[in-house]
């Protein structure tokens, strides 16, 4: 049987990783200790297996424990993959899994992204640069200045305007008209521009006014949603993007309790890239290394590539930099993203200039130039 | 209108403590930056507002930044409550949550708890002692097996044995198959001992089997189940125990990333006390002081504490201290949390001696004697 392979980062003293790393091989498959573990079945079938511990060649004092899993360990689901590679694992304060491998017969149970990379391309009409996108904010303001607001980004050919995800209406009457309201500014914007801005609202509510939302959404002709998938549940999200023909534009909300804490949790690559790839995400936001959240390099490359990597027969996901970006980043994005991202701008494009229009396009003539 | 309060401790040096604040009171209510929030209304109505930030005075360096928001900004429910007190804050690595109060006006908008302490009590028939718990494993067991160690368990005068969260099952029918021959065990072990030992399957599957599985549970007049909020989402799970007449005991898979990191994350009771109460669990397990991940004992007594505390008009939940503790961890776990608990004891039961049933007699005598 195909295995899944995860690599653990240990801090810990050099004569205990050994022992560490089966103990997550335990931890992880049987939860027992080794002394009551003797059913030859278990042993060869179910057991987490250790295939090497070595010292961390970046990362001094640290080892990497290599440990591989009998794929249907998973059960081929989103929630007992989550629970295999780091349920219990998550108790550990001083171990990170930092990198993972499926196998395809594994991947092959996943749909992944319904529209990817070529899909967004087809549906905004650009083929040759990173998109543009923004945001509709503050909660609070009055539907008519955050319709006005869609209407100016879209007249100004930005590509995405998604709802901010503080914004939510307290009945699905209010979501409808704030909605319906973006919707049709974001079209005549349209009809200016000749452009194919896409209006993404924010989905938030609990069961089953959720999937309410998800049919107002579809019925009103929009194509895609933003969502939470570390709020909503990442396998609930999977389960929705597969019913709705709806892009996923996923924000990282309370992601950050898994990517940030150096020596536990789960490398940024992994959570934002492949695992929001297998919940079916089409974009994922992320704080880029400049702006207000800092993410180093080498993790915003991490999810870059997570993103776009051959990945079974799924499609690739865009990656979309976000967090405080301004127009002056602009080169460093197109230098470090190439053309295969969304690029989130949101305070800074409303700070720009007085015309939210203007400045959007002079947001979007800068990328393209860029990317030429 | 009433507020909700959050404390936030921030890792920073003295003289950016306040503007961090500031910047959190923005970041998660309306997310820009100072200068572009001038409407009134969203000033006075939405945004975050700092109350006070003080040294805090267990940890030298550290500042308590207490916040409170408007609480509709919840929009009362789970998922938008855990966006706004910790969904961008995540992303920044020195800010942990570490206390949370919520208005009545807020708590009554939530069933919490279905069974509770005492809905607890009537359906095992305990009333004067911490229920006694065990886990069925290792995944990879014949059902035979299983069955017969949960119907040992409960000749032995268990209180609750549960399925091992690596536990299930390809198919439905499997699923059907081994729950059936478990319950049949218990029910001939309970014909025995003359007591109500329950059994909690677990469930994990995606939608819709985890609505089928709830079905068969149900059908087969168990009365509980074993579910991780962190990993199905916490809103699903509070969906389904507010659906389904079950008890819920929620299982910590994933939360580690949340509550293991001193400088970030959530605090141990807010997450695996209040908002798995919030999310209607009535029991919350956790891993114990002693045991091989070893919370601290304030991590532990906080979750004990916010298990039962008064929290508006919900049920106090039992906490459930586990993971790796014996026969002689019995007088302190007693001492610990008196009679309001779930003692899980799971792989040091099984090892006990060759008589499971021998095994938990002896357990759950000794737990009587020392709540006497």
């Amino acid at each position: 049987m195909a295995r899944i392979e995860a690599v653990y980062r240990l801090r810990s003293p050099e004569e205990d990783a050994g022992a560490m790393a089966r103990a997550i091989a335990y931890e992880q498959t049987v939860e027992l200790p080794e002394n009551l573990v003797d059913d030859p079945h278990v042993v060869e079938n179910v057991l987490g297996r250790v295939d090497g511990v070595d010292p961390d060649p970046s990362d001094a004092g640290a080892f990497l424990a290599r440990l591989s899993y009998p794929e249907d360990a998973s059960n081929y689901q989103l929630p007992q993959l989550l629970n295999l590679l780091y349920g219990n694992v998550s108790l550990h304060p001083q171990v990170r899994l930092v990198d993972m491998r499926l196998p395809e017969s594994f991947l092959a149970r996943f749909e992944g992204p319904g529209f990817g990379v070529a899909g967004l391309r087809r549906v905004t009409g650009v083929t040759d640069r990173p998109l543009v996108a923004s945001v509709l904010k503050p909660r609070g303001a009055p539907v008519e200045r955050l319709a006005a607001l869609a209407g100016d980004f879209a007249r100004g050919g930005g590509d995405i305007i998604k709802d901010d995800q503080n914004l939510f209406d307290e009945t699905l009457e209010g979501f409808r008209r704030r909605i319906t309201a973006c919707a049709r500014a974001v079209d005549d914007g349209n009809a200016t521009s000749g452009h194919s801005c896409l209006y993404f609202p924010h989905l938030a509510g609990p069961d089953p006014s959720l999937r309410w939302q998800l049919d107002l959404v579809s019925e009103l002709g929009l194509r895609g949603v933003l969502m939470s998938p570390m709020v909503l549940g990442l396998d609930r999200v999977r389960s929705l993007a597969g019913t709705y023909d709806l892009v996923v534009m996923a924000h990282p909300a309370l992601a950050g309790a898994y990517v940030c804490n150096r020596d536990g949790g789960i490398d940024h690559g992994i959570l934002l890239g492949t695992l929001f790839r297998l919940a079916g995400a089409d974009i994922s936001i992320f704080p880029n290394t400049s702006g207000r959240f800092a993410f180093t390099p080498r993790a915003c490359k991490a999810i870059r590539d997570r993103s776009l990597e051959p990945l079974g027969e799924l499609k690739p996901m865009l990656p979309c930099p976000a967090g405080g970006m301004g127009f002056d980043d602009l080169p460093r994005l197109c230098r470090d993203y190439g053309s295969d991202a969304v690029f989130l701008i949101g305070g800074s494009l409303l700070g720009h200039s007085d015309d939210l229009a203007v400045s959007t396009r002079r947001f979007v003539d800068r990328v393209g130039e860029l990317s030429r």
